[in-house]
C-alpha cells in the first residue's frame, strides 16, 4: 500500500466559510503525511460544468498517484451516487452528477466504482466533509478502489450532455466552460482535438469575428481578438491588454459557433 | 512533549494582502513539520462573533491536540488579554475579546492562561504575526501552556453578551452568527439543546415566516423556507435552490425570535 | 545540498482559477517535503509595484534559505529575462520586469542570475506553472543558482522608476503602494529611512491633512487620521475604526507629497 504523493481539492464553497477547513483537518487526521492542494473552491456555486473543466485540464498536472476529492454537489441530499473513478493512474472522489465528464471524454482506460455509503453520515448536509473527504483520505492512505466500492460500467456514469465541442464541416459547436481572473474565454475544443489549425478561425456566433491565430498573449496587438492553445488544454479566446469576455461579450455556459476549417490556409 | 497534529487558523485578514502568508511562515520556521489548515480567513472585519461561531463549529473537526491561532483583534494595541485556552483536548490561541464565547458554552472542563507578552513585540499593529503565531507555534512544538502564562479562572474570560440564544416558553431569541456563500442563514441555536423538535418552527421577527422541517437542503422545493440541524452545530435557515438570507432579508449579526415549540405535533 | 525550508508563492493569478493548483502540484511533484506558502494571488491584475511590496514586505519574515516564486508577468510570452536572484540568504525566482525593485533597495549585497530556458516550455501562456515553478523546485531541492544561469550585474536588472520614496529638504514624494483590506494606506517611505520622525508629519498632496503619529490603530480616536511605522516595514497612513484610503480618497499607485521634517517637535 503506497500512501498518495497529495490530495487535490476542487469544490463550489469558497474560502470565506470554515467548509474547506474542516475537509482540510479531516484529511490531515485520516491521512496524515499526504500534502493537499487546492486546484479551486471558486467554482461557481453548483456549475459542475465548469468544475468538470477545472478538473480535466488540472489532472494532468497532477503526479501518478494523485487523490483528487472533487465535491461541486448540487444534489447533496439526493440519491446521487458517490463515486471513485481510476483514471490516467489518479483517483477521483465525487458525486456521479457529470463533473468526471471532461476528463472521461480524454479517456477510455478508467475503470469507475460506486462507493455511496450505506450508513447515515454525521451530517445530512455537507457530504463533503464526513463522506468524501473521508473517503479520499482512505485512498490516499494507498486502500484500493475495489475494497471501497462495487464497479461500475463506463456508460453508467453520468454525463453531462453538449459539454464536448462537436463539428459539422468546418463549424465548430462548443461552449464557454469558464472566463478566468484576466477575462481570457476557454471553449470546449480541446487542444488534441481541435488545436490544429487556427489560421482562418472566426467566432460566427453569438457574435462575428475574424480571429488572429496567436501562440502567446504578447502576440496580440491592443484591443486585438486572438485564438490560442491554452494552457488549460481547449482553445481560448484572448484579447491583447483586455478582457475577451468583456470584449466579445461572453459569459460562462454561453453557447458558441467557431469557424475552424479542416484545411488551412 | 509531543508535537501537535495541525495549526488550524482563523482571521479577519483576507488573503489579498501578505498577512496570512508571514504568519504562516512565521508557523514553518518555529514550527517545522506540523502541518497548517486555513479555517478561514474571511470573517468579517472586527465581527468577534462571527469568528466565534467558525471556532465553535469548527473544533470539533480538529484531532485531539490540535493548536488553533485565532486572530479577530480589533483592540490590537489595547491592554486587552493574549489568551491560551485548553478545550476539548484542543489549544486555542486568541485575543481575550469574547472569541471563544460559543466554544466555552459547549464546555465546562477548559483551562485558560493569560500569555500577554511582557516584553515588546516586532511590531505594534500585527500581533497576529508577532505575538499569537509565535505562541501557537511553541505550543505546537510541544510546551504546555502552563509554562507560557499564568492560570485564569474561567469567569474572567470576556464573552460577548446576547450570543447565545435563550427560550423563553416556546420562544427563543437568537442571533444570525454567519451568512454562508450558498445563502444559508446559521442561527446561533445550537442543536444538541434546540435542535429536538422542528416539526412546528416558525420566524416570528424580524419577518412571520413558517418553516419546514428538512434534514437535508433537496427536501426543500424551490423557494420553500426551511429549519434543519446544520453541519456547523446550529439550527440554519435554508430555501430550496436559492439564497435563505435574501428571501428572508436577513443579515448577519440580525435578531431572530423563533416559534419551537418544546412539545412537538 | 540542503532542501529548503519553504517555498513561498506570489502571484495576481486569484483563487478562483485552478492556476495556483497546477503551480503547487508542480511544486510538491518536483519537491516533494518542501511545505510551501502563500504570500498573496490577490496581487492586482499585472501590478508589479504592489507585487514589489508584498515581497519586499515578506522577505524579512522566510526563514533562510526559503525559495520565493513570484510571478507577476504581464510580459509573459515576450523576450524578458527569468531571473534568479540570491538576496539575504533567500532565493527569488522572478520575471526580469521590476518586481524586485524595493527588495533590492535594502540589500546590496545580492547575486543576480539569468534563468532564462532556451528550450520551450509545455504552454506559452503558463509560465508560472511550466518554467517558474520547475525552477523554484529545483532550487528548494538544493541546487545552486549558478547551475541555473549565468550571473548578471546588478545594474543590469530592470527597477521600477518612482517606486521607492525620495527627500527634498522636509518634503517626501512617494507613492501608494498598495491599500490593505482594512484600508490602511502603505506609502513607500521604508520604516528605516523615514521612520524616525513622525511627530510634525503632514500629507501635503493629493489631499492636505495633518497626521496624528500613532504607534498602534488603537492610538487614533474614531476619525483621526494618523501616521505609523507600518508592520510591513513602510510608513503606513490609517485612521481610527474607518478605511484611511476612503477618507483621504487615495487609491493603490497615487502619487504622494509628505511633509515629514528632519528636525522634530
Amino acid at each position: 500500500m503506497h500512501t498518495a504523493p497529495l490530495i487535490a481539492l476542487l469544490t463550489d464553497f469558497g474560502l470565506a466559510d470554515p467548509y474547506v477547513g474542516q475537509m482540510q483537518s479531516v484529511l490531515i487526521a485520516a491521512a496524515p503525511g499526504v500534502p493537499r492542494v487546492d486546484i479551486s473552491h471558486g467554482v461557481a456555486m453548483g456549475d459542475v460544468a465548469q468544475a468538470a473543466f477545472f478538473l480535466a485540464a488540472t489532472l494532468p498536472w497532477l503526479p501518478p498517484g494523485a487523490v483528487v476529492l472533487a465535491v461541486v454537489d448540487p444534489g447533496v441530499g439526493t440519491a446521487r451516487r458517490v463515486l471513485v473513478v481510476e483514471i490516467a493512474s489518479r483517483l477521483v472522489v465525487a458525486p456521479d452528477n457529470g463533473l468526471l465528464t471532461l476528463a472521461l471524454a480524454h479517456e477510455t482506460g478508467f475503470r469507475a466504482f460506486d462507493a455511496t455509503p450505506r450508513s447515515v453520515p454525521a451530517s445530512a448536509t455537507f457530504h463533503g466533509r464526513d463522506v468524501f473527504a473521508p473517503l479520499a483520505a482512505r485512498l490516499a492512505q494507498g486502500e484500493s478502489p475495489t475494497a471501497l466500492g462495487y464497479a461500475l460500467s463506463p456508460d453508467e456514469l453520468v454525463r453531462l450532455p453538449g459539454l464536448a465541442a462537436t463539428r459539422q464541416g468546418d463549424v465548430v459547436t462548443a461552449r464557454v466552460l469558464s472566463v478566468d481572473g484576466f477575462g481570457n474565454v476557454a471553449t470546449s475544443c480541446d487542444v488534441a482535438r481541435f488545436g490544429g489549425r487556427l489560421s482562418r478561425a472566426q467566432v460566427l456566433a453569438p457574435v462575428a469575428r475574424r480571429l488572429v491565430p496567436a501562440v502567446t498573449y504578447a502576440d496580440l496587438g491592443p484591443g486585438e481578438v486572438g485564438l490560442l492553445a491554452g494552457s488549460q488544454g481547449y482553445l481560448e479566446l484572448a484579447v491583447g491588454g483586455a478582457s475577451a469576455a468583456a470584449a466579445l461579450g461572453l459569459a460562462r455556459g454561453d453557447r458558441l459557433e467557431l469557424f475552424l476549417p479542416l484545411a488551412g490556409v
